[in-house]
């Protein structure tokens, strides 16, 4: 759908969460013949849930509460947890801190300690030892420097993540850039990597060999991109159109099957069930558990963004603490705002609209909505 | 009207009643010179309004008095009346809770008291016995359990009553789920059935040979599946569409009319004369008889799906007491918010347009606006 | 613009000033080079604003004002003035109430006083002898029973206004309705009606005879008819229409011009500027007059329909004061909120687009925007 | 994109910068491999940024600071400057003042000063010897009176500048309008004028022999046309049309390039973004800058349609102090809702979309959204 902006400048419409929604249709289903399996390379999870690699959700103790639920905690390996020896005070005065500039750039110093790579090793080490899928995240800048530490740790899924990570990325003659295809081939870990928001740019995401592919661009809680960078990237459009390239590619490649995994802007249960809705495989989820009692943001929510050196894109948001994360993750529920049970409300959203399993969920009919 | 979410995603536009209205055209009529009459299987009623069966709306006194004032109260035969001989204390206690978590905690504890079936005995027996029409409601999951108590106690409709009914329910194996055809089929009682919210799962409800079909999913003031679920259908469209299936179903059967009765989003007398506008033959009203000062609830609204044991997908509301029911149905209004006189107010909207019966004005031309 | 709302229910797309606006082109003028000059029958205004006939907006005094500054005050001939010889004992009194139900009880009382035939001649001689142009309004339903009185009186312009006047209108057999088309051939003076909101509802009145027709519906605001009656005419969208008839009455008629004037929802200078832009020839104006400070309803405002006895369908609402009349329509403004110096507004706006007369002025392109 | 508003009436849709985005596409860059410069005449600029002629936003002193970090600053020569020997009392007093009615009548008395054209010599000399650019700004009607002034004293670049400035105005018959190109002919510095918003007008000021042509109407922080004129040109589309008519204006003349500068509506780094990526090649900013904490505004922000004597359309706005000017061009940024680090916006913008630079970014894929 193209509009006409101006004289020769077209733009194309696109959705958002909030615009969408899914309709029951002819049959209805027991919510207890419903699964929500999801499968990724070797790995097996009871559900499709992913802890995003930000402090304020994911620690190697969550990470190992999530597996456990059946879901799997991404650790942020460029985070407090490789920084310090002890997080916990850092973590402490983080959750002491107000919203202000001055909290801005006490989080600046504490984010400057520099990361130990004995720090990487020993937390992956800990959550491998809870017998649960490993799962660790550097940014496509750090990659290079800390990958060989990464893999020789040992983890089962390896993320590169960042607010878009392109097949093709144009540095400056000093620095060699990272060449994603290069190294994936070379890895012997699958990468899941994004995040893209386009069709093209998660086309060209899958042809460097990733597993998955992150969607979305900035749209969580704590993001400010639309008011400082001009960006945009509503989800439902997003994701699909990744799924659409993940059609694509799967034609091109002769059966490689990418993951397309929602990334971002999926506060509420209704959102998540709008994301596998559209087309994704998997949710990675950010404040919707670091609403967690246990999260380590301790009611605080936060990427790496909110505390950039000279142009923060994000904001350290208070998303208050709900329910514990085994709660938030399979109730029982408390409050009716798709804050909790998530999997219960995704069980009953398909059960409702007669589904049975994720992928043939992603071919539900939607409806726009304007109010 | 389809339009593309992302590459080979697409969804049909829908509308809610705030996206729409009426204009008034060529000619126009006194008030006095209306008709209101609805006429369901034997049934005449003065106005075509059904109070929901949900515990703050319809008790067996204001089903008395909502079909004495020429409508028909459906009474819940699942909720407090059938579980408490006396239910006046449980509801004094519902009254005096807060929106908080322990209320709904509470709420779970009262609700768990066991129905009897000799309550839903004695509760239809004293509407019966006032001389108006009689109406209970059951869940599609209980209806085996209660039916036989039902038709015993005798009642003129059956309604069966789900946030989502559909013709072809799939259980687990140890569950027989209900066989809507073959028990509407056998049953001697004209029966009404619904939610549905879509062309084609309303006519799978119309051949299974109910004399009425219910339109909505949870738009209701207390209901919160949108955020929980995801789920989203706005009842201007959902009438609509059921009505053209009431229409095609006229057709395939030979000339059997099915009502379409809209339920769920209706809290104002403008919505109510926009249902009918789009096609409903009559409506279903929750809040806006909860807002009687002589309703069950005391000022408080609440659904079935408030105190859901682990996944509650609506809220128990404060809609505030207005005026006594009577003055709610048919003035005089001190108000001009639509909560009050809501069949004067149908009345002056289909004189201002030139109608005279509800059936000629289900034809009105209608208009879109965005603001 | 037709949509689809459902299967087989279409409804045509409206638009609201809100989503309108003018902007200039290639030309621009002096706003002192700009004529506001408007002509119907046989009289001249420097200005085209008509006072509603409002309580709150005309009392002879400001009819009398108003036509000093070159426009038409409209005095309600079934308002407080005709009721009371002397009516500012209950402007006072209706000063002093506040919004509260016990205030809408109080207003049915005050304007249960019955209307003086006698009262109606003395308030037209007052504004005769004043020298300006006399113009007088009643409700349909009144007509026939003061017309004689009114027109022996004397008046230049007879006003007709309901919410919704139809050429076609439809009563019990008890009462014979007011036949518009013989009432305004047998009568020797130049009928304004209204309101119509469509185009079909306006060429049935403009061929009646009228010398001009009144766009809206209850768009004012004081109205709440979207609310309590589901009737929605978005006035841009009104006015376009109308204008359309005007032109195809034109052509049917062999060349008998009917002014279209836009009444209701015009609460700014800017809504005034685009009520012309889409079509009219001239404005009444109600809460936009009746912030003066010199207005009757002293900072309140309303229709009759706010103490309507059974079904109010508005509400009295508190305007405020902003300047003396004068200052209202001529300037200078102190405020930049559209709600001073209207004809200033009107002059500029026509002279930034380049325009120099209404007419020319009402073909002036424009833009449709979202936000 | 043409809609109906009503019979025979259209309108055509236009885009704000709230309804668009950019969006990531297959290859990214870093920040630092990024231009920003701006060529315009014979004058180079390291960054496309314009500090708008208003008294709140451009001082001697901030023109001269924002000629140093590679701006332009366009001197306001009908301002507080060329009125007072010492503007400073002046604008501390206007800082005192809070936004009431008496603070506008002050403000007509403060702008009562005469014009002294010693001072526009003086101020103008001032900027020149700092060794920046100097440009100064009149509006259409007082260009004849001073323009002497202003070109003796020496100006690199001359801007009129106005709400709407059209290449064909009409006058009244005592007053001889300014006849632009020939005007723009005569002179010997190059010339920006506007506002226009739409293709047609801003094609009429090219064909002036005009070096660079100003887009947008009354769009910014302090600007009230759109109640008080109706008059409405969202920046989106009206940028989109203006660079349309350069692109013809290109062709028509044989090859003259005219600047087109988005002016208005600017608040934030992602409003910037966005203006280049709809076709600008640099931005005019008010409020953006005006919100440093050593503009001379101190805090308040207003333009001269504030203080109009009849027909303000405008108001002196509080947009706070966020930092000083240096960090809300080139950071580092302490918050991040847009209003800081102007340029690291842009830049990372541009890379984080691929680009590298200012004219091949204007060609960016755009899109719309609706929330």
């Amino acid at each position: 759908m193209e509009i006409e902006i101006g004289r020769g400048k077209r733009a194309r419409r696109v959705f958002s969460f909030d615009e969408i929604g899914i309709v029951p249709s002819r049959r209805t289903r027991d919510p207890e013949v419903v699964s929500t399996n999801w499968n990724i390379d070797a790995f097996h999870f009871d559900m499709p849930i992913l802890g995003a690699p930000m402090d304020s959700v994911v620690s190697p103790e969550t990470a190992i509460a999530l597996g456990r639920l059946g879901g799997l905690g991404v650790l942020n390996l460029e985070g407090l947890w490789t920084r310090y020896e002890d997080a916990q005070p850092v973590l402490d005065e983080l959750a002491a801190l107000d919203g202000s500039v001055s909290a801005i750039k006490r989080m600046r110093e504490l984010y400057n300690a520099p990361i130990q790579p004995e720090l990487i090793t020993q937390r992956l080490k800990e959550i491998r030892d809870a017998g649960v899928t490993v799962a660790g995240a550097l940014s496509p800048h750090r990659t290079q420097e800390h990958y060989e530490t990464v893999v020789k740790a040992g983890v089962d899924l390896f993320v590169i993540r960042g607010n878009t990570v392109s097949a093709e990325h144009v540095s400056s003659e000093t620095k060699a850039p990272l060449n994603l295809k290069k190294f994936i081939y070379e890895l012997d870990v699958p990468v899941i990597v994004g995040g893209a928001a386009t069709h093209q740019a998660a086309l060209h995401l899958m042809r460097t060999g990733a597993a998955g592919v992150l969607v979305g661009f900035g749209g969580g809680a704590s993001s400010t991109t639309r008011a400082t960078l001009g960006i945009r990237a509503p989800m439902a459009s997003a994701i699909a159109d990744v799924a659409g390239a993940r059609m694509d590619y799967l034609d091109e490649s002769g059966g490689r099957y990418v993951h397309v995994i929602a990334d971002g802007g999926l506060g509420t249960s209704g959102d998540l069930v709008k994301a596998i809705a559209c087309g994704a495989d998997a949710v990675m989820l950010g404040a919707a558990l670091a609403r967690a009692s246990d999260a380590p943001g301790a009611g605080w929510h936060w990427g790496q963004e909110a505390h950039h050196d000279d142009l923060p894109r994000g904001n350290r948001v208070n998303v208050g603490s709900v329910a514990p994360l085994e709660e938030i993750i399979n109730g029982p529920a408390h409050v009716a705002d798709g804050t909790a049970n998530l999997m219960g409300a995704l069980r009953r959203a398909m059960a409702t609209t007669g589904y049975s399993d994720l992928k043939e969920f992603q071919r539900i009919e939607l409806v726009h909505s304007a109010k």
